[in-house]
């Protein structure tokens, strides 16, 4: 995958994190084993690791302290997806099928449970109270960034700063908790965690965004998601605002999604309506924005290569195909 | 309800705990307060809450650091209620509609995980590494649990040694985390919190007999759950187990249970069979051990109003109604 040799600087100890993400996830129980392993072998980008990692190379870079913290978030963002999975009725999740379709929702409530509790235990390991309560209030705003969602689903007055706010919490503060915990851990001061942490929640914007552009332009081959999930679900993102205020065919867009579900063709209609209103090139535009914004959050910290592969990194949030 | 006369030695704190759940709980969002505020105020015994408090009785009773705890082992237990509930597809709990029923399975999950999140920020507030630790793996045996007893469902195999274990994991190992957690942040010397860790285990697997009598015996107005709403999920209770072995009437219960699902009246025919049986009677003896075992780990506790309640506690487990 593109994205590990993206993080050369921490390629080595993230490879090392998948042994110790496995190890972890060990249980007497071999369902409970196998459905949690599960998650773990669909891959994923590990960015949020990845974070941790990258914002503790400016101080003191200690990796028997990060790697508990670093399996603690990936456990802890595994256990959302496997949630979502569940209140979704997802099956299939990165082109795998998901915990839910093979073991049913019963295990996977209880696999999630379990994740988030493992990475309670890993983080705590060896962790200060304030790296334990910072995760634990970064879920908190995952769920409330989720709830939004729920409320806000097939809303056609939803604005953009409501859009914002969400992705906000459902996404771009646990970027931003992971660079914060990292550079806490690695003793940097004050200041340069929170800059770091600026530029984790500005990254996890412009990734969220991007998502959202996927989610309606991507390549099933590529995303593993088929084409128009989240508006075939009442999630409406910003391509989707932008469209409903500002393509010609709006009124038939706004029809659409009134009836709150799409019949034969609809949906790749009402994709199709969002694709030529320039929803989708502003979305990329003002996530290229928020790019612009976390780069310049760099600036003061000191020359290493770390700072490098941050720099690379944002600019991957929002020029990927994946 | 009879328990706070019960637990008289803590009823303050336990009074003042009510309160504090419910500041913690607070929200911006008025769908997750409301969902989430919902299990509490559908009341319980608070029994994990009271064994923390009453553990911390012999040492050191600083309430500003047991509070956060007591709260965060009962949202922790509330969490995994909630998430039951979903998985259970529950309608009612202590005769109040519960949270998939009046929110949705999507909210549910959701507001498991924020009340599983708000503890963990609780427990980390002034309290201990090892505590958050001990309670995480607490929530993994809770888990493995679950998981052993959706593995064993409709098993007419199930021996009674795997029950007591499945209940050992589900129930009494949380109960003996409590008095373990209590007695440790009262600075108690460790052979004190090993005893009260013991007791706590023993009369949690009293308590769960208990609870798994009820579902066979009980009274809806009393417990809030349809009788038999085990045995009709393939649950198979100790009482169950026994009747498999010990009733005349074994093949034809052994013929309803595999069948995998209960028609018209079977459900009825079965409890009676198990009631017949000697089961209950049976399991009650049993757990009437446990506490008689449980008491006697009390023996070199120093004289304190809340050695007391801990036995009459011990004594509740095994002879209640609700």
């Amino acid at each position: 995958m593109k994205t590990t040799e993206l993080l050369g600087e921490v390629a080595p100890d993230l490879a090392r994190l998948e042994e110790y993400m496995a190890e972890h996830l060990d249980s007497p129980e071999p369902l409970l084993k196998d459905a949690s392993l599960h998650p773990l072998r669909a891959g994923g980008k590990r960015l949020r690791p990845a974070l941790v990692f990258l914002a503790a190379k400016f101080h003191r870079y200690e990796l028997d302290k990060l790697m508990p913290v670093a399996a603690g978030v990936e456990f802890m963002h595994m256990a959302t997806l496997v949630h979502d999975d569940v209140i979704d009725r997802s099956s299939t999740r990165r082109g795998w099928p998901t915990v839910n379709s093979r073991w049913g929702n019963k295990v996977s409530v209880l696999v999630g449970d379990h994740l988030f509790a493992t990475a309670v235990d890993l983080i705590a390991k060896n962790s200060s109270n304030d790296t334990i309560r910072r995760l634990a209030r970064t879920i908190n705003e995952v769920v409330r960034g989720e709830i939004q969602q729920t409320n806000a689903a097939w809303r056609l007055d939803l604005t953009e700063g409501e859009y914002i706010e969400r992705i906000g919490l459902k996404t771009a503060s646990f970027f931003g908790a992971c660079c914060h915990v990292g550079a806490r851990i690695s003793g940097a001061p004050d200041e340069m965690g929170r800059q770091l942490e600026r530029f984790g929640f500005e990254v996890g914007v412009a990734f969220q965004m991007m998502d959202d552009v996927l989610d309606i332009n991507g390549d099933v081959r590529d995303t593993g998601k088929p084409v128009g999930s989240d508006l075939s679900s009442g999630v409406l993102t910003l391509p989707v605002i932008y469209a409903l205020h500002h393509s010609a065919e709006r009124e038939r867009l706004r029809a659409m999604i009134s009836a709150r579900s799409f019949r034969d063709g609809q949906l790749e209609e009402a994709l199709e309506v969002v694709r030529k209103s320039g929803g989708l090139e502003y979305t990329l535009d003002l996530a290229a924005r928020y790019v612009d914004g976390a780069k310049a959050r760099l600036r003061d910290l000191p020359d290493h290569p770390a700072k490098e592969t941050l720099l690379n990194l944002a600019d991957f949030m929002a020029n990927r195909a994946v």
